[in-house]
């Protein structure tokens, strides 16, 4: 809106400034702000993280400034224009994979280059032999050839045994033919495939003399190099506009019975033999499996940090926004004439601190997934290991992994709409910023495994332990390792020391607040076996159907989810020296022990029910859980909660958020954002119902238009 | 997408077409969806509804082939022609309020001319003098003045005690001055304010002689009537894009030392007396109160309805999607080859069919809200009851209306997402129809009284009558009205009957799976009671802080209104003679009764903790609930599934879902809208990153452009 005449100009918010209320948040609490975040993260990535902000918010293409304004088509356009400048950047600067990554998690919206960088390179090194490496892996790091994973079709997501495209091997031809047999078998929802990709991996159906051979990838290309129009007998495009993600060019792909040479089927672990047209089958198919973990362990470790984005912008806009006056004590007056923050009540509390602490714990969590198939990999590789001891190993982790995607995500995502309801009625502007980061996140609850589905490998793989300890197989002694060891099976252990322990009535309840927390891991340890072990007489003695089992599946993984991030929080607390940088100082360490009593008795509060069951918790400390330990730990942690999210060193650039401003001038910011860019407001409408026009006169950007 | 190749226009989907798998769900239950769908709202009702269907699909500005497509300034000005030409409709048949009402709901999106008709006109006809109905609402019947409803501000929302927007009366001139002192006073969030309304009532505070009598409505006219142009010393405009609702223009304004007369002040229950410039208080405040409760009472009964979109889409689109063998008992091994309906799983099953049930649980709890408001209504007017008779029973009604706002529209809003989250990986396609259907939803849970602060006016009434039933005050023999009797304080009865039965055993724990119904209905009373007066107790007795209480406050709202649409269901359920249509066959009330135990008793396991706190339940009861009941409720369910959804008659037309077709066509269809109609298939990327242009070649939609 132009000409803002000069009374409108001079208008300040009413009140104490929001900078000043963020400053005396921040003066109140002694949180040492830069040593917790580099007990996150590590000074290092601080450093290099700030570094390539810097470089970020240099470029002009990737201000954001239009971002919430624009409709689908001029997003993806800048979307497209930044994933250029982006790969150009990443050359110039020499980025590596990770360094990439940062950047393109800064920019904060999906590129239409997503999938090429994340999917089909990773997919061309991983499964393709050195000659293959060669043939596209090289051209595709140069980007002469761009490309996707096309792999769920329109009929098929989870099940990938189902999926209909087929890839028949001419035996004399040497060569494939893959082709689309029905509508349903069209590739649906395949990242960068929509516009942008010119190659794809397509996984396919493997026929050799009409046997088939399960689903296999096959590197195909589907635009001209030069024009970038489809080949022929190729049916290609965007799959249209979504919840969110629309700067990214999801699409279809429909094959013609399109023939491609031998060397483009990937056959690092499985191939067909040119001279005796013969299958040749993979020699370690548990190598895939490792990928998958891979994939699943950094879900977990993004949800602490995607969360804490939520967390952030309600955090300090709930510190800043004032509404009512506190009521007090019995007597229902209310204290003083001033508005209180609305973060000083209890309700907003309840609603927000919990996730200030999920947020720590999921990151802590994260890391030791990462850590945990690190060390695997390499043991893995070691001269001392036996096979079947890494792939036990690989199995726990698989499982591990499996259950915290599902959890993690879920709590991130739903958080994340907590959030955003925390902040009332400017939680719904997009200028929160919360709402896009929302529906740009939701995906992750369906995609790498759907979080529902997953809970059913968890819970294969519990009841398969279950089943050794009750036959007294000691898994950790066949794995050479002791308990507490960070390659033990310490499902196997848990399990077994329930068994060990449940007739003794001394063991149970636990002592959840008394002053030893590891009480607190023991009770979700508990309910984890407790319910292990009843499903398993379901299921093996009683003969309940698997489907009939299903919801418990789903419960006992949460409950296993659970029980590892509080084991895992728990850990760092513990053993904080062992951590790679140095712990903050001890008055900052007092308040992370509190935020691990709040996420853990949070959760138990919520899940009571499963503990008391379980025995794990007497109904009396339940019953009065909430009143006498949760609300004053809200308290508690109240007065740090600004310097806590300060810690998680989210830049205002990656925010975007008028409400999440470091500085607290979220009202200046919503209406700058509101009365400066806003196209609708050049716009005026005609607005008498029987008028033939719709708008009043012509501007820049809304021409004047007949209805 | 132009020149479809042939190869692809004769693609059809694998398996079982989608209208086959619906025709035989449709003819395995016996479900009488028209006499069910007569019972739900009445034939004359789904008549009517069918009519102003058929006028308004006849309407090409109503085509809603491209809205999923538009960015926002193209969905806007779509709105602004659909709101005219639905004025137009409206003059044309002489549509009632509540037929342009229907007419609103099928076009499915708000228009710019929302707020004119929903709030300003009903704010002029209520607030407003003989006089001023003369002078502003016959011009606003006539569309002559457009207007919107200005009380929220930058800085303030719930409280509107708290608004910072002045009106000071000037005694010479007999004027009132309108006047935004801050930022933060701008008026925000105004519906139809950014660029349709020429006319606001700004709700402002009284300023007499310098004392405050607190907010007041004023007609200001803001906008130039010949040239839509703001006028002087007014800076109004649109707010900017948010999470949904994106076809309104939510709108700013800042007032500037506006000067208006005497008659602009809405004085129809309070006013300035001209001569005397004396204020002259309301006579009957609690009339105001009514009409939040009418607002309130429409969300309740809407929330059904709004549900029922979500849960026709999931259950349709799950009854055609298949996905994996079933794996059968003990052996896990496969039974037969055919993938199985995913609603056929139990998971699917658990998070579906327990918000089917709540479709119908929260419908008969709206139009028992609006019966008992219009009965209510009618009563106060009549001859035979006193003022303090009525004012408890509009209290009764106040809060129910708002424990109800809260509780079914949070279930509504996120029973969308878990219909969403339901239809797998397609659920996120905007061609779903879900995704906008929340997003557009989501303000509900914030407006008209944000759910959580609403749970505390809920918890001071019920305490209130507490401390009456303590002091043996008969409230029902106060306003002559027996137990059972609509008019009777249903709450006062179950909080005496707690504090009667409270010391005998013999009531205590509920027959809750018994053939009684009605032990349902008297656990989750108990739960309520019980709540009540361990608040009471703490507050009254302990001296426990108002603050504190908060989370408590919550959690007893929540338990009241569960109690509320059990009762309301089972009361419909126990005398379905009552309603205004014959009651549906016997075979389809067997089938009500079970989605009424599937709705009380998932309730109840999900808030089984509470239940057992309170006594209503055993342990033993609690931890067989779900595999002994609910399981073979889902069971009992699944089969009638399909027609349960019919039975709400919600058109293709209105769903606007490529997954909830009636006729299962749903590949077909996600297929057609991706390829035919998707403007980003116009445009060329040209993707290779160091070219300098974003585009291969000018197409019609996407220009060529350089970065």
């Amino acid at each position: 809106m132009s000409n803002k005449p000069d009374w409108v100009k001079a208008l300040k918010p009413a009140g104490l400034p929001g900078t000043e209320i963020l400053a005396a948040e921040r003066k109140s609490s002694p949180i040492d702000v830069d040593g917790l975040a580099a007990f996150l993260f590590t000074q290092p990535i601080l450093d290099r993280n700030h570094r390539i902000l810097e470089i970020l918010q240099a470029e002009p293409v990737f201000d954001k400034s239009s971002n919430y304004f624009r409709g689908r088509t001029e997003r993806i356009k800048a979307a497209l224009a930044r994933g250029k400048r982006l790969q150009q950047l990443t050359e110039l600067h020499g980025w590596s994979a990770e360094e990439y990554q940062v950047a393109y998690d800064l920019i904060g919206e999906p590129t239409p280059y997503g999938l090429h960088a994340g999917m089909f390179m990773v997919t061309l090194r991983e499964q393709g032999t050195p000659a293959q490496h060669r043939l596209f892996l090289e051209k595709a790091q140069k980007y002469e050839m761009i490309g996707c994973y096309a792999q769920t079709e329109l009929g098929h997501g989870s099940n990938v045994r189902g999926l209909e495209t087929i890839a028949t091997w001419n035996p004399h031809r040497k060569t494939f033919t893959l082709h689309s047999p029905s509508l349903t078998s069209s590739k649906w929802w395949i990242g960068s495939l929509g516009r942008t990709a010119n190659h794809a991996v397509v996984i396919a159906q493997l026929i050799i003399d009409e046997v088939s051979y399960g689903p296999h990838p096959f590197v195909v290309q589907i635009r001209d190099l030069q024009t970038h129009q489809p080949l022929d007998n190729i049916y290609v495009g965007d799959i249209g506009p979504k919840f969110g993600f629309n700067t990214m060019d999801n699409g279809f792909l429909l094959l013609n019975n399109v023939e491609i040479p031998h060397e483009n089927m990937l056959s690092r672990f499985s191939r067909v033999d040119a001279l005796t047209n013969k299958y040749i089958r993979p020699s370690n198919p548990s190598l895939v499996y490792g990928t998958l973990t891979w994939v699943r362990s950094n879900i977990v470790l993004r949800s602490g940090a995607v969360l804490a984005r939520g967390v952030t912008t309600a955090v300090r806009y709930c510190a800043v926004r004032k509404q009512f006056r506190r009521l007090d004590a019995a007597s229902n007056s209310t204290s003083g004439t001033a508005e209180t923050a609305v973060l000083n009540y209890s309700m907003v509390q309840y609603r927000l601190l919990p996730l200030l602490a999920a947020t720590f714990a999921l990151h802590f969590t994260g890391q030791n997934m990462i850590q945990l198939y690190q060390a695997n990999q390499a043991a893995m590789n070691g001269p001392d290991r036996s096979k079947s001891n890494a792939d036990i190993l690989l199995a726990e982790l698989h499982a591990s992994s499996c259950a915290l995607k599902a959890y993690t995500s879920t709590v991130a995502g739903e958080g994340l709409e907590t959030c955003r309801r925390a902040c009332g009625g400017h939680g719904y502007s997009s200028f929160a910023g919360v709402g896009s980061l929302y529906a740009d996140y939701l995906p992750t609850l369906t995609w790498e495994g759907d979080n529902f589905m997953l809970t059913q490998q968890v819970s294969r793989y519990l009841l398969k332990i279950a089943r050794q300890v009750v036959s007294e197989v000691d898994v950790n002694s066949s794995t050479h390792a002791a308990p507490g060891n960070q390659f033990s099976i310490h499902t196997a252990t848990i399990l077994a020391n329930y068994r060990t322990k449940q007739s003794d009535t001394k063991v149970v309840p636990f002592d959840i607040l008394g002053d030893d927390t590891s009480c607190l891991v023991d009770a979700f340890a508990w309910r984890v076996a407790y319910q292990t072990f009843e499903i398993l007489r379901r299921h093996d003695d009683e003969g309940a159907s698997w489907d009939s089992l299903l919801v418990s599946f789903w419960r006992l993984s949460t409950a296993y989810s659970q029980y590892l991030v509080v084991r895992n929080f728990h850990q760092v607390l513990s053993h904080p020296t062992a951590q790679i940088s140095p712990p903050p100082r001890s008055d900052t360490m007092a308040v992370l022990h509190s935020l691990f009593r709040l996420n853990a008795l949070y959760c138990l509060s919520n899940e009571s029910s499963e503990f008391l069951t379980s025995g794990a918790c007497t109904a009396k400390v339940l019953d009065t859980l909430r009143e006498e330990r949760l609300l004053p730990l809200l308290s508690e942690v109240r007065p740090h909660a600004v310097k806590l999210v300060d810690a998680w060193k989210i830049s205002d650039w990656q925010l975007d958020s008028s409400l999440g401003r470091a500085d607290g001038r979220v009202y200046e910011d919503l209406f700058y954002r509101a009365s400066e860019n806003n196209p609708l407001n050049d716009i005026i409408f005609d607005p008498s119902p029987n008028s033939t026009t719709l708008f009043k006169t012509r501007s820049s950007r809304g021409p004047s238009s007949k209805l």
